[in-house]
């Protein structure tokens, strides 16, 4: 099937150079005024000027879509979240805001474990309809790929539970779902103080059943004071690279651990957060292959400083933006949300935080070369919004879902009638 | 007509005393489980428990609205913003994340006189027109009435046209416009060091006009060094008050003036932004019926340090909470999305943020005793939303319109279907 997008006030291609390289790609993405995607079997066939696409002659045949003026761009790849989980954590939040800190709100039952008996409690088919409505939500917000983590079971059964819910989801929702295995998200309440007995389950339990099923093409750790080392990560690293997963990992979130260093010995796709990076770790990244993905969601919610974005993007790393959707510290789906904090906050320009939310996530979940950009035979993923100008996106804040969403080549909400 | 909600899976009237005191009402306004609300006329009959309002004879001939077990709550009252104007300012936006400040921005032909040059320019249809599709964002938040200020004409036309093409979007939206007059924003670039013939023209010139038309409810004056001082606001109150319009100001924004302490004393509906406010000032709205109304918005979207919301709150003043939405510091129209800013950067809990966004903008517009809360005789204008528990509001942030609006016991947006 042929489909001709037609009408793009602006469309941004964000075409650039085939690895992740984030500083000579920004000068690249310039928007194009009236703009024209062609889309076959759901791939793009030609992106740019309506005249150029149009000399195209299977631009003929194709199905025409009108985009009425609007904003056209490459579907978000959001490649950070924790999508997969029973109940929003409220009662955390509201003792959060009167002052209560970590400590106090897991002793009262609540934090991230609260969460693990939740999943553990669910069943597989409540965590998929539950993953499932979600992506209804990041689809309407102009997101197409999403990263998904386990990471809330934390034994066996229960981690690949909430892996084989991501994979039932993904069977019922257009939001294209890629899982990662993080088990090594925090010790189980039950084997406090034993924390090389549950790493060695994760490596010689988990991971194993997680490959041979073909559950996850990541995993992940969180390393970070309280929860695994650099060597317990590096140790979940070799296990998981034996077992055909790449690797990914929370990085510098709470205290410098050297997480960063590790992804990058290590060629990790990526190392997120790294709120605390500074001086010549900045640097580190440049020329890498890892890209250093932002969650500034998180730290807006929790009220904390942000993460070095300016000096990562000025030293030459590749930047991607996620949202880290999950209930206990960014409850957020929207990635125009996310471009939003990234500008005000993070002083990114609009283009340089288009770039991290569309090609450089694509790039940090290894799908750099399919996803995140319209070029020709790439997927068809892209989200329109009713705005004239791509600064709109992070300039206006708040409510304001895409106009249209489409997924290879279909599409997958729609505010509203399609009419220009 | 009459028209009974029923199925409000959580009900929050916000229901409280006849008078703008924040503290006592909090407690009060607990939310109701499987909740109705009874509507004749536009106005509220009955609002509580399910079974109570059932009781009620009027119920058995009313209309059914099935809320499908969503929340319902007073629609929102916006009580500062700045919507009149023909284009965002995006160019200021990006230069400021690349670090230009105010001087410089102007400097290139941009702040706030760039807005006034474009709404010189602009016809009175078209500043009416645009607001009318502003308007239909507001109502798709769930917000249903909106304060909006003159203020980028400063000359007496100009001032003329934006009120009039606020009087004429009121009459093409179901929005409730609340219009105010703040000739005394600026001073105009034609009279650069001439404020006090500016303020003659505001007083002699503009404000007399204003009130002949009944083109006003309220005056404003940017109260804050560059600006205007302390006994210009005066001076503007005084012929305001002789004019029939209740008095508004922007205080201790930028600096500390003593804008706060005027409002106080003139027994102004509201003092606005406060950010620079401290010690004892805190506690000066403590048994006053000027509201200290903040917009956090603008300290988010610049990146400046937030008011005071919790000492003010502490100290028993009346807080409101509004978008304050402009092209220049806050392109944000979603109620929602100041409540977040609210409960994650300001710490008042849901509930004080949600009786600073109803009842309490009802009082900084003086309207509390017919807007912002579902009381018998009330304006039955309500929002819905798609969540279980009111925490939610706030807790998620980012994209996600109100399941319907209703102004005045009609729905005035919907969201796909209104069946349950």
């Amino acid at each position: 099937m042929r489909r001709l997008v037609v009408n793009c006030g602006q469309l941004l291609t964000m075409a650039g150079p085939a690895k992740p390289r984030a500083g000579a790609q920004l000068r690249a993405a310039q928007p194009v005024p009236d703009g024209a995607v062609l889309i076959e079997d759901g791939l793009v066939a030609a992106a740019g000027p309506r005249e150029t696409v149009l000399r195209d002659p299977r631009a003929a045949q194709a199905l025409v879509l009108d985009a009425g003026g609007r904003l056209v761009l490459p579907g978000f790849v959001d490649s950070h979240s924790h999508p997969v989980f029973a109940a929003p954590r409220l009662e955390d939040f509201e003792r959060r805001i009167k002052g209560q800190g970590y400590e106090q709100i897991a002793a009262s039952g609540g934090g991230i474990l609260s969460t693990v008996r939740g999943v553990r409690a669910a069943g597989q088919d409540q965590l998929a309809e539950g993953l499932r409505l979600r992506a209804a939500l990041f689809l309407s917000c102009g997101t197409t790929t999403l990263e998904a983590k386990s990471g809330y079971g934390l034994e066996r059964d229960s981690e690949l539970k909430m892996l084989r819910a991501i994979r039932q989801a993904a069977a019922a929702t257009p939001l294209e779902l890629v899982a990662t295995f993080l088990g090594a998200h925090a010790l189980p309440e039950e084997l406090r103080g034993r924390k090389q007995e549950y790493l060695r389950r994760v490596c010689e339990e988990m991971l194993p059943a997680v490959a041979a099923e073909e559950l996850a093409r990541f995993v992940d750790v969180f390393c970070d004071e309280g929860f695994f080392g650099v060597e317990d990560a590096r140790g979940v690293f070799l296990a998981a690279s034996r077992a055909g997963l790449a690797a990914k990992i929370h990085a510098e979130q709470l205290s410098r651990s050297g997480a960063a260093a590790l992804a990058l010995d290590c060629a990790a796709a990526s190392a997120d957060h790294l709120d605390l990076l500074s001086g010549e770790e900045l640097g580190s990244f440049a020329g890498s292959t890892t890209v250093a993905c932002l969650v500034p969601g998180s730290n807006y919610f929790l009220g904390k400083p942000y993460p070095p974005a300016r000096g990562l993007i000025d030293a030459g790393a590749a930047v991607a933006l996620a949202t880290d959707f999950n209930p206990g510290t960014c409850p957020c789906w929207d990635m125009r949300m996310i471009l939003s904090i990234a500008c005000t906050q993070l002083r990114l320009t609009p283009l340089e935080a288009l770039t991290a939310a569309t090609i450089n996530g694509a790039w940090a979940l290894g799908l750099g070369k399919t996803h995140g950009s319209l070029e020709p035979g790439k997927q068809a993923d892209l989200a329109c919004f009713d705005a004239e100008d791509y600064r709109e996106l992070p300039y206006y804040f708040g409510s304001r879902p895409a106009a249209w969403t489409m997924k290879k080549g279909e599409i997958v909400h729609a505010l509203g009638s399609l009419a220009g």
